[in-house]
Order: C-alpha cells, then structure tokens, then sequence
C-alpha cells in the first residue's frame, strides 16, 4: 500500500478533525442555504480605498512584484517603527527591532523556530489559537497549557470579558528549569479580554524571575474598547525579553494579505529573521508597500479611530440580539469575536447529530445545530481547550461581527429562532 | 548577557554569512555606483499586463482580500490542473493532486515537513538552491549530497548545459535504508541543465527500487530551449513517488508574490497541505487570484511562447560579451541563469579583499573583484557547493539574465574591462 511505503511525519499525520472542516461540512449540510457565516474572522468587507489604491500602484512597480529583502521592505519597516515608537516610548529602530513575516501566524512560528530545541517547554493559555500547538510542537516544543475560566456567574449574567480570568496558581506551577518560552494573547482571541496591566505585570514577573521569553499576539492592537496595555511597554525589563506579534491584515481588514509583522529587541528579532528566511525566504512585496503606506497614511486619514468605532458599533448591533433572547455573553473589551453562553439553549434529547460531532463537547453540537436549524455559524470554543477543561467553555460559542450591517441583522433575526428551544 | 540568557536555537544559530549579504556589502562599498546587479535572480522587469490587471481587479473584491482556504482558492488549483493536464497526460483532480503554497520555497519546505522524521535522509544535488538544505534539516532531515560536475573542457570551451554530468557512482551509494526523499531541480539552477529523458529515467528508477520520494523543483518550467521532460510524466509508477514543484512568481515574472505549488498523487499532497497549514495557514489570495487567470489565460495571450522567445534572445544578447572576450560558458538549456568560466582572468596578487572573503574560495573573490572594479554584481557557485566539492565550480561565476536589455548592454560594456585581466 503507497500510503504505508510513504507514512508521513508525525507532526502532520492522524489529527482529529479541525473545526474548520467540520463547520464547513455542516454549512455544506444545511438545508438554510446561505448560511451566514459568523464563525472564521475575516472581514465581510473590504480594507479602505487607501489601502487598496496603494496596493494597485504598487503593482505597477518593477521593484514590488519582485523579493523583498527577507526581513521586510525597508519602507515598511520604517512605517512600523514609526507607529509603534510613540506606544513603546522610545524610538524603535527599523533595520534591528522590527521584521516582517508572512503573515502573524508565520512570525510566530518563526519565533517559536528561532527559540525553541526539542523538549523545550512553552506555557500557553487556554483557550488557544490553534495555529500555536501545531507551531510549537513543529520545532520540537512541549506545551504547558493554562486554564482560563469564565466568569462564575456566566451563564446567568453578562458582564465584561475582563471577567475571565486566569488559574494563577496553574501558571505558577508551570514554570521550571525547561521553560523557555510564554504566548500571550490580548486582546484576547476568543475571550475578548484585554489584559489588565496588573495581570501582565504578574506574568512579566513570573517571566523575569525564571527566565523566559514572552512572545505576545497583540494581533487585534488597533481594536480595542479599555485602556490597552502592550507588554513590551511596561519596564525596559520586560522589553528585553518580549517578542510582539502583529498583523496589517487583520489591522486593514485583509486576513488574504499575509503581511504580519515581529518588534523586538535586536538580539531576539535576529533569531526570528533568520528563520522566517529559512522558513518562506521573504513576505509578499506589493502588500508589504500596501501596509507600510497604510501605516503612514492610517492616522491622517482617521482609520484607527473609524476602525474602533465601527466595531465597536457591530458588536453592539448584534449583542443586543442576545439581550433580546436572555442569552449571557461577555462584553469584549477588544478585537472582533463575542463569545455567549448557550446553557440555557435545550438540544432536543433525540436530535440525529453525525458521530464525529456527537461525540465531542456540548458546544459542538450547538454549532452543529445552529447550522442545521437556524443556518448561522459560529465556532464551538471547546477546540482551543484541552480535554481535560472543555468543561470551562462547552456552553459558549464564538461569533465573529466583522461583517457587513445586513449580515448581522440577518444572523439576528436567524437567531430569534432559538427561543423555542430556551429553557428558562 | 542577555543574548546567552536566550540562546537561539541551532538551526538559526552561527551560521555562515550567507552569499547575498557577501554580494550587498560588496555592492553597498563598491565605488562603481549603481552597480547593475545580475546576481539575485528576480526580474528586472514586471509581469505582463493581463496578470497586473487581474491582481487590481482581485483587489477590488471582499472575498479576494481575505483569507483563502489553506490548500488554496480552488479557482487556482483549477487553473493548474487544467494547465497541467495535458503534460501530465491525465486529467488532474484539482481538489486533491493540486495545492498552492507560500512560493514554492514555503511548497518545499511544506513536503519536507510532511514526510521527513528526524535522521531520514534525504538526496541533494550540487550544486543545490541553498534553502533547501535549511528546510531539509528544519524536520531533522540528514543531507547526503550527489556533486554534479561541469565539463571538463569547460575552462576553454563554450557548450550546452547538459555536459554538467552527475556523478552516478555518488548517487547509486548514497541510497540505503534511511534515504526517504530525493531532491532534483530541471531546468537546473544554476546550472541551466535540463535533465534528460534518461537520466530522469535512471534517477527515477533508482527511487522506485529503494521507494524514496521525487521533490521534482521545475519552477522554470516554462523556460526551456531543448525537449523539456518532468520526471511525474515518466510512467505511471513514478507519477506515484513525485511530488512536482511550481512557481507562479517564477512563470510570471513576479517573485514577490509569493505563490506557488505543489502537483502529486492525493495520498502525498494531502499531507503536505497539512504541513503548509501549519507553516503559514494560508496563502496570499489576491495575487492567487491574479495567477489563476494568468494560468487561465497565458496561452490565449501568447504569453507561454514569447516568455521562451524573449529569455533565449536575452541570453544570446548577454553572452555575446563572453564570446567576445573568449570567456568559455555554459549554454543554458532551460532557466534564465548563465554559468560563465573565467579561469582565465588573473586577480591581482595583492588585491585587498576582506578577510570573510579572502578566505572563501577563488569565485567569491572574482565576485568581489567584479563589483569593486567592474560595477557588476554575480554569484559564486560555490555558495551552491559543499566545501569538499568547491573546487569543481570555483572558476565559475552565475549571471541572471532577466534583466531589461539595457541594463543587460550595460553589463556587458562594464565587462569588457576584464580584458586587461585575462591571461591568454
């Protein structure tokens, strides 16, 4: 048997099924074509009309269509270091603290190819970007996984996403002579939490006292509804040993661009450049000149403050469908996913839910359902837990608002048809 | 000290400077400003317009400027499979023997990935496109090298490519029960050899008789000025055991894109999609998008055939020079790069080359020399050798010739000052 002659390496073989697949097997399924999509975070439009101006011309440049030097464009750079100097307070320089990657997803994986020997330990919170576990084990990584827990009170009550918080005691523990490396992630993808700087003070504490580099998605920095805290930016200790990770695709509403971005300081950055080459030699060029002239333009042209009140805006349209429905949801304080509390959402006992499906947590089968029912999707959180805590999360469900206005009132009316099956 | 604390880890750690940043110091000292850079093989010159259209007209739409699915926009991988199938000889099932990844750099790294545990081997011709071998050792793949030599009569005589002969002994040996995956590249670079039906052929069937993998690089598989075979249209059994390498960039003049992709049987491009997804997730999807309907409408534009015409007419044109200043080459058979000999030049006994320089062999000082006195920049083989075999190409210097044709003139007017250097 071929398959057997050639058996893959581990790291790719014998995975569960993804959630993304099983969503789109069910939008498949349905009978409510179209679905509305409320599960994957792209935008449901697109970027600004500077943006794109600035892409097109840069296509009708020689030098654009052609490599980029593999640490990013040098305009582009300097457009980072000149947004970013002001939040970090002091003047980043271009050439030695910023590079650019193929995306966010490719600078972590660079970060983590850059650092990590095999059997090396990262500590990760849970819930988790996917992406991470498959990037960290690629270079041989262990990961340490960290509980965060809804609020108490969250199938009962919304409040804000500030509320879910971390199993500190579990993070304490985690931390030994083998650990090398931490991810944090705010504001926080699903949670919506913004990390308070009390909290990144205790971790970058806990960082410092052992030894260990922090590696912070800041991916959604440009999205954010309290005071935002960058981790590099609360002692010049903590900017010595922290890795921020950022993303023009998902700042200009392009998550197709593949433009992501790594500041830090240059003994660090050295190590992730040199294997971001190694990894995709360089970064796609014309929208690497699309992003450095959105990053000149964005303050001039007002997009940051728009870009907040927008969707600030969509996350208040759709929420209000939950206030209507008496569904508890957690406010998020940044980024784009609301994630709501379906406890009170009764399945019916004799409902004909595929195996694969059936046999993984309650949110699963609310995604699934939703889908079948209703025709709106949305992503079961369970997956960026461990098995050991899809307790925590198995009643919530994530939805993505980046969308159009119409799409969010027609996943809301679709939605009002959950109140036939609520239990109050 | 900070940089101990956080020690890379090796695979990115005290590596040799590498042959581009040798060639731009060299460049950025030199007092011949601008020097005309025929060193990195990217194009002095932009895609046709019909692609630059498409990419423009990509941007305009939502769904083309977020993300695309990680295998790829399947209006791609139609396009290829319909490109594909007749040279295949078979009809291609774009869902499941296409996939589209970040360049064919990010492609290859992605088969490596999918296929090679820590101490399996792994085949690689000298001279190799110097990635390979960090993408190789990236899974823990071990490198047995197989030299190709130039012809011997190569330091006087001008000839085709394809007398750079392998060395079949080397190769035979270096197959045992570890070797998993074998790597060839035709149109070769920087050889500019195209393998012949025979040596495919023989390679093909050592591979079927110890079941190692194809990683077939024909990235400049457009580019050919002999009969072009690929070694996946052999026969059926070898179509089983080889994953082909393509290049959007390459084929449209457009390096920077960063779109590429990889042909094989289901059962082998199921799992380097897999790894791909785990590199970069997805891949760009505007200039997917543009390559799409660049594959789908290349022919009717003629584009295929005036590619050919154009780079051969470039080649000729750029080669003049050497046959004037009776500089033995090696006539390509495919490809846009041209080895020239230049055994005959004498550097000046006392010529002050830096010490990271002086120290490598004879062609990194006739690079050096070049950009200092000429203004020319061009690589040194050897980059491409392992330091056991520089010898072999040590007098040889890589030219890339797509390049407008003024700059081309311009290069060669600047060589003719070699002159006073050549012994006769």
């Amino acid at each position: 048997m071929v398959e057997e002659k050639f058996k893959p390496a581990k790291r790719v073989a014998g995975q569960r099924q993804d959630v993304w697949s099983i969503i789109n097997e069910a939008a498949a399924a349905s009978p409510k074509q179209p679905i509305v999509n409320m599960g994957q975070g792209f935008f449901g439009y697109n970027p600004p009309q500077f943006i794109l101006d600035a892409a097109k011309s840069a296509l009708d440049r020689v030098e654009c269509n052609q490599y980029s030097p593999t640490k990013g464009r040098p305009r582009l750079k300097k457009a980072i270091a000149d947004a970013y100097s002001p939040y970090f307070g002091r003047e980043l320089n271009p050439e030695t603290e910023v590079t650019i990657t193929t995306g966010a997803n490719e600078g972590m994986l660079s970060a983590f190819m850059g650092f990590i020997e095999p059997g090396d330990e990262v500590i990760v919170f849970e819930p988790f970007f996917d992406q991470y576990l498959s990037n960290i084990e690629m270079p041989g990584g262990i990961i340490k996984y960290v509980p965060m827990s809804p609020p108490k009170d969250g199938a009962e009550r919304t409040s804000s996403a500030a509320n879910w918080s971390i199993d500190w005691d579990v993070l304490e523990k985690s931390f030994n002579e083998k650990t090398k490396m931490i991810v944090i992630n705010t504001p926080h993808n699903p949670v919506g939490k913004v990390f308070s700087k009390e909290e990144l003070q205790r971790i970058g504490d806990l960082c410092l006292k052992h030894d260990v580099l922090i590696l912070s998605d800041e991916v959604y920095d440009r999205l954010y509804y309290v005071p935002f805290t960058r981790m590099a930016t609360l002692s010049p200790e903590l900017a010595k040993i922290t890795i921020t990770v950022g993303s023009a695709g998902k700042n200009f509403y392009a998550t197709g661009w593949r433009v992501g971005y790594l500041i830090g300081p240059p003994e660090l950055i050295k190590y992730v450049a040199a294997a971001h080459t190694r990894i995709c030699f360089s970064s796609v060029s014309p929208l690497q000149e699309a992003a450095a002239i959105g990053f000149e333009q964005a303050d001039k042209e007002g997009f940051w403050d728009s870009a907040v009140k927008e969707m600030q805006g969509k996350i208040d349209r759709f929420c209000q469908v939950f206030d209507e429905l008496g569904v508890a949801y957690s406010i998020p304080e940044g980024g784009y996913f609301v994630l709501a509390n379906f406890s009170k959402v009764k399945l019916p006992d004799d409902y004909p839910f595929p195996g694969h499906v059936a046999n993984r947590p309650r949110d699963f089968k609310l995604a699934w359902f939703m889908i079948q029912e209703l025709g709106v999707a949305a992503i079961p959180p369970t997956e960026f837990y461990t098995d050991a805590n899809t307790h925590l999360a198995e009643d919530w469900m994530r939805f993505a608002v980046c969308k159009n206005d119409n799409i969010l009132d027609d996943a809301k009316e679709r939605l009002r048809g959950l109140k036939k099956y609520m239990v109050t």
